[in-house]
């Protein structure tokens, strides 16, 4: 390529250097701060790199990888969605598109349009590497919520079935076996009582 | 694989989350902060996506993208050590080798020992992928002191000599045209003089 494709190359993966200042809802598993999506997108790609086994249909495990390198990279323009928010889905959609069409938009040639339509796929969750990448998006806070006491759930009240609801289709479309791992995982949290072992004995 | 092998890589994927909390000396880009190892993994795996046909030999993309993903998980046990820091390299070397043993020992079956090989071919920087990794590993902090106004070369009064000393024969190595790149913004940058330009008119 022309050394203006690799100054506009450059130029993109400056420009992505935001997301680190992203912040989503979930925590560290040590609590000490929310997470980003920066690494919240490096955390979902060593998930995939380790977990691809467990894929319902026959995957591209590097594509599942690149998918979850890029998935959030919109979010640069937009910000988080968080999962517990009543959102107006429509709108966040069109600003989501119109960001991934500036942002993949900043590199050139066929290597811009590919990570236009890499992201695309992602989005519309109906291939079978989409379709364990958006599983994958859900497992991780799932689990970080299981491993710190409840998390984004004891902070929003959500209860058991909604749990199940916003989380299980999407994760057992994915992956059936993550899911019955998942499903688990969540009953098991709320019999414990959420929340409830934050609060002292005689309160 | 068994329920128990996937509790296992759940485990691992547990204690990685660590990584996020291992702060490199490097700024991020908006001098908000310094990074950390896991955002840093995510971004050179972009680099690796973005800027693979560079690369001085035949290499696999996916591969240097795996590489990357892993290459400062040892970072968990042993933290970062800076490139302008007078280590002891062999005591380092020793104690990262030791931390790969045991973090992806936490992997069962032939997935671990695959892991550990593909660390290993990282650190051994022999391969052509292993020598576009290592290259990366250096451009993306050059990269962002020559965007900082000079970052840790600034704090650490590294000159121009040192910076294409200890940058250049690995970017080079992996890729002479992003050395290329490279070192024309390192001269073009010590040219406008390192620092100065935090210095007020009448100081």
């Amino acid at each position: 390529m022309s050394p203006s494709s690799l100054n506009q190359q450059l130029a993109f993966l400056r420009e992505i250097d935001r997301l680190k200042n992203v912040i989503r809802q979930s925590p560290l598993l040590d609590r000490s701060r929310k997470e980003n999506s920066a690494e919240h997108s490096w955390h979902l790609a060593m998930y995939a790199l380790l977990l691809h086994e467990y894929a319902v249909g026959p995957i591209n495990p590097e594509r599942v990888i690149q998918m979850l390198l890029i998935h959030d990279i919109v979010e640069v323009d937009v910000g988080d969605t968080p999962i517990h928010q009543v959102a107006s889905g429509a709108s966040q959609a069109e600003l989501e598109a119109k960001a991934a069409v500036r942002l993949f938009g900043m590199v050139p040639g066929e290597q811009g349009s590919d990570l236009l339509a890499l992201w695309r796929e992602f989005e519309l969750a109906e291939s079978n590497d989409a379709k364990f990448a958006k599983a994958l998006d859900r497992v991780q806070p799932l689990l970080v919520n299981v491993s710190t006491g409840g998390g984004t759930w004891t902070e929003n009240g959500v209860t058991l079935e909604q749990v199940l609801q916003r989380y299980g289709p999407v994760i057992e479309r994915g992956s059936p076996t993550l899911w019955a791992a998942c499903e688990a995982l969540v009953r098991e949290h709320f019999a414990a009582g959420v929340g409830k072992r934050e609060i002292a004995p005689d309160s």
